[in-house]
């Protein structure tokens, strides 16, 4: 006899158009779930889901055509997305009870994982264990990649970051002050800002929102213009942004949370990539993931001396979820927005 | 005493908003010059034009604010422009009268060109000297660097070059054989579609204004997807593009055709660059003339073997140069456009 317990989901309901509500997600609680696999599982997991992200590119898992390498999800079933769990029954010889691993989950409090070879084993547990939805994880890999792989800074050259508190954005501006680039950063509160300037050490900031003509904006923090710019928004923005850039410039293409709801602008000035050279470059971090050994090298001893922090949103709750994922696109969360289903 | 003689000129007459027209420029004949350098010109020549060149990118020159490293022209004094010409004085050591030469030069019979270190001069003459302006020139070294260094080929891969016929896409569709793609080309009469097929040798081609829907026309021609673009015109053709590349497509922006006249279209798609992992770069020809000895190396055997074929489009007497340079943007030219000042 295995004992089954009550397994509380989020389910993605259907399709969405336009900004995603959390009518577009509904808690189930009438699943349950037994803690054991059955006898002869092979190759799969069972896991306690402890925390989940709520990240952008999720947006483009809710439209039906989902665009290149991103799939959408099934309507019906919980919503799939990175995560920290426990594993509480392993089915394959990597694993074993009580391994801690983060990668694809359920947001649901417990999964069966049917490609754990997908999962990353967590090896430090001397740092907060939400930081691999974070810093120690997939927006980690993305702002290490992007800015170094992609954007080949140089020292002294002028780094712009867009949605710069974001999960990626305060890990971007960081790297870019440890390799001695000028950079502002642009969000869209007053604490934001603030927090850019006093917590991560951005050279300038400044809120997007209260900005008239976002062109002017640029040129008062770049008046030699803009080497690198690490794109998260798109639209206007990005339009403002290739007015500035100088010749040679690079714009890492990290996501355009602007135009995922199907409210986009086009941009309407890229002929100017051609007389300043300008490199646009989008990517996937999960062509970059070879690099995380080496990044986890980099990153550890410098979250555990200080020199580089990270403030993430957390909500307690699984029921929170869906809240906290619509949040994002209305820029509702201050740093990473994480939700806690179980500390441990 | 010196001979004056008269010197006919094509005068810039004013800063242009929208699709250019003959009445921007004028043909000036009361201008006369001497023949001889006055005595003590050092570091200049005076030479004699032959062949200009009419290309795309001068129409970015006729705004009154140009981007990037690209000047405007002066109201008032002569369209300049690349072209071939004759040494009759030289005032530079580098240089000897009777050389010909290629680089930038002014729109009239005769010129005094200020900075002869930035000219090429011209050492294979049993070739038509005309194509000094195109598969020798400027247009040349832009197909083989945007094709071979930006786009970074391999065998196999899908091409697709816009404006295909012009004096750059058909040397990128050849070059894009001679590297083992499939290669498709888009051009805008039925001519130049015939020409693509049967003369440079595309795999296939069509006429984009017969077309209702490119993104259809795109997904007839490549069911696969598209690797690499040659991207010439911008525009709904560009956003077009974007949705049939595949993952780690490279767009090569050499021009935009579409977008220099200021009726411009927004490109709203482009956070696809993002889980398709495209890579899309600007580049301007000015930073590969290291390349061209290199390419000339290669490209004058295949010239002479006729591997490689390059068709112009010649106009004879500069008072016709100010339509050919405005036929470009209507896409009155077949191949490269030429304008014959004088035959020697």
């Amino acid at each position: 006899m295995t004992e089954e317990v009550n397994n509380k989901q989020i389910l993605f309901k259907d399709y969405v158009n336009g900004f995603p509500k959390e009518s577009d997600m509904l808690l189930s609680t009438s699943s349950t779930i037994s803690l054991k696999l059955p006898h002869g599982s092979n190759g799969v997991l069972l896991v306690k889901n402890l925390y989940l992200s709520c990240d952008p590119y999720m947006r483009i898992r809710m439209n039906n055509t989902a665009g290149g390498d991103t799939d959408s999800f099934t309507p019906g079933s919980p919503i799939i997305g990175l995560g920290v769990a426990k594993v509480l029954d392993s089915g394959h010889s990597n694993f074993k009870n009580g391994d801690l691993v983060w990668g694809m989950t359920g947001w649901e409090q417990y999964s069966i994982i049917n490609d754990p070879e997908n999962l990353f084993k967590i090896e430090h547990t001397d740092v907060p264990l939400s930081y691999y939805t974070g810093i120690l994880g997939m927006p980690g890999i993305t702002a290490y990649a992007g800015f170094y792989e992609i954007c080949a800074p140089k020292e002294g050259e002028y780094v712009f970051v867009s949605a710069a508190s974001g999960a990626v954005g305060q890990l971007v501006g960081q790297f870019a002050k440890l390799s001695g680039c000028y950079v502002v950063g642009s969000a869209g509160t007053k604490e934001k800002v603030d927090m850019l300037k006093n917590k991560f050490g951005f050279d300038e900031a400044f809120n997007y929102k209260e900005e008239q003509d976002l062109d002017a904006a640029l040129k008062r923090y770049f008046p030699d213009g803009i080497d690198i710019y690490f794109e998260n928004v798109g639209g206007k923005m990005l339009e403002a942004v290739i007015l500035n850039m100088r010749l040679h410039g690079r714009i890492a293409v990290c996501g355009m949370i602007s135009q995922y709801n199907g409210q986009g602008d086009g941009v309407q000035n890229l002929f100017l990539l051609v007389p300043k050279s300008i490199r646009m470059q989008g990517f996937g971090v999960n062509h970059f993931y070879h690099l995380y050994p080496k990044y986890l090298d980099m990153i550890i001893p410098l979250i555990k001396n200080g020199t580089i922090s990270y403030v993430e949103d957390i909500v307690e709750g699984i029921e929170h979820a869906p809240a906290a994922l619509v949040g994002l696109f209305s820029g509702k969360n201050v740093g990473k927005q994480v939700v806690v289903v179980a500390h441990e």
